[in-house]
């Protein structure tokens, strides 16, 4: 079994910083985690709070903390920080390869996909933000990793694309028709759904965009790890 | 213009763990820098080691601390915690958007390897791997970002393959072919790189072999950023 992981992002139309943060990291025992947060507001000020909140979850993930614990400490540290008045979302979707299961940490009122096999699930938990009070929990799920499962992540620039034209994207039936279609690589899938979210935009995103997509598939070929990042850079 | 990395990474022969340790950060200021060290000996030890100074060199950039300085802050970390016992390698290639260079720090002697439009150089530095001493210096080289520019980073498994039997791989050649057949994504180079090394090896890679591409390249389409990552797991 192989594991793929996806990501695409877009920023909001005419802002040149992403409010949404996004690290793919190591775990130590065995795996890898993804942690995506989403700052209040957009742009420069966003981005600060949101690379705050994965900087934290990274570091402490790294040193073999639990998911749910980085993410009870990420909220209290941005609560100290900004004295509870900057709120921001958090996901981690880590594959941990030392129980063979995959754990989705939320503080996000956006919902998680989840299908396996025919079945779809959408994760809608009752998570809230975190930073703005104490004691704030993450809903935690933990699934066996289980060859045909694909998990689905993303940031509310999803959630209300279409809003200023009074449309809105229904994910899970996006997803749905993707994944009968054929056997869509996490890629595919990630880009047609931010390519769906930026059409209902009208070309113009109303937020930053964030999507995740993770795929548990057959092995195809060798035991290679690989990954790929593309930065689109404005001419210089 | 776009700027793509592609990144392969295979364990040494039925270890199940990789000395090496690669991770990508975002830079506070814009862009974002790949980081990839190569521990003592290998297995568990070697992954204990690298990771120890990735983490440390990714914390600082973080911070916004320069890479020059990041590489020295790991060297003395990694002399402190093991008694100047151990050593290890480290490359820090960094796509900095504020100055828009790139910018390679080395305490590594293996080579790395830039193309640019025909020509290609072999930065092939005295620097001396971290953790040994105190004053370990890396070689740093900041180039402009340009279109057409690719660079070569990988770990010694690459510069060793083939040893048992004799034979060694020349990988300017082998890049130069690469380069001249066709344009060849950033993930093709480095996946050939990979497959040379492991042939030359007869299939049971005699070290942790990890190779990093960089090229920039024209834009192609939009401006959405994507990550793919790959991991196979053994059959659970």
């Amino acid at each position: 079994m192989e594991i793929q992981i996806a990501v695409a992002k877009i920023n909001k139309y005419a802002v040149s910083e992403s409010g949404d943060t996004l690290e793919v990291v190591e775990r130590p025992n065995g795996g890898l985690s993804v942690v995506l947060a989403d700052g209040q507001t957009s742009g420069r000020g966003a981005k600060v709070i949101s690379t705050l909140v994965v900087r934290k979850v990274i570091s402490l993930l790294a040193e073999g903390v639990r998911d749910g614990a980085a993410a009870r400490a990420a909220s209290d540290y941005l609560f100290t920080e900004r004295s509870g008045k900057v709120s921001a979302t958090l996901n981690i979707i880590s594959v941990d390869l030392q129980t063979s299961t995959l754990v989705i940490t939320q503080n996000n009122p956006s919902p998680v996909l989840i299908a396996r096999e025919a079945k779809m699930e959408c994760l809608n938990s009752e998570s809230q933000p975190i930073g703005t009070s104490r004691n704030i929990r993450p809903s935690i799920c933990e699934i066996p990793l289980e060859m045909g499962l694909t998990v689905v992540v993303y940031t509310d620039g999803v959630t209300h694309a279409g809003e200023r034209s009074g449309k809105s994207l229904d994910v899970c039936t996006v997803v749905d028709a993707l994944l009968e279609d054929a056997n869509p690589s996490p890629q595919e899938i990630a880009d047609a759904l931010l390519a769906h979210a930026v059409r209902l935009d009208e070309g113009r995103p109303s937020d930053d965009i964030s999507v995740v997509v993770l795929r548990a598939m057959p092995m195809t070929g060798d035991a290679v790890r690989r990954m790929t990042v593309r930065l689109p850079v404005s001419p210089i």
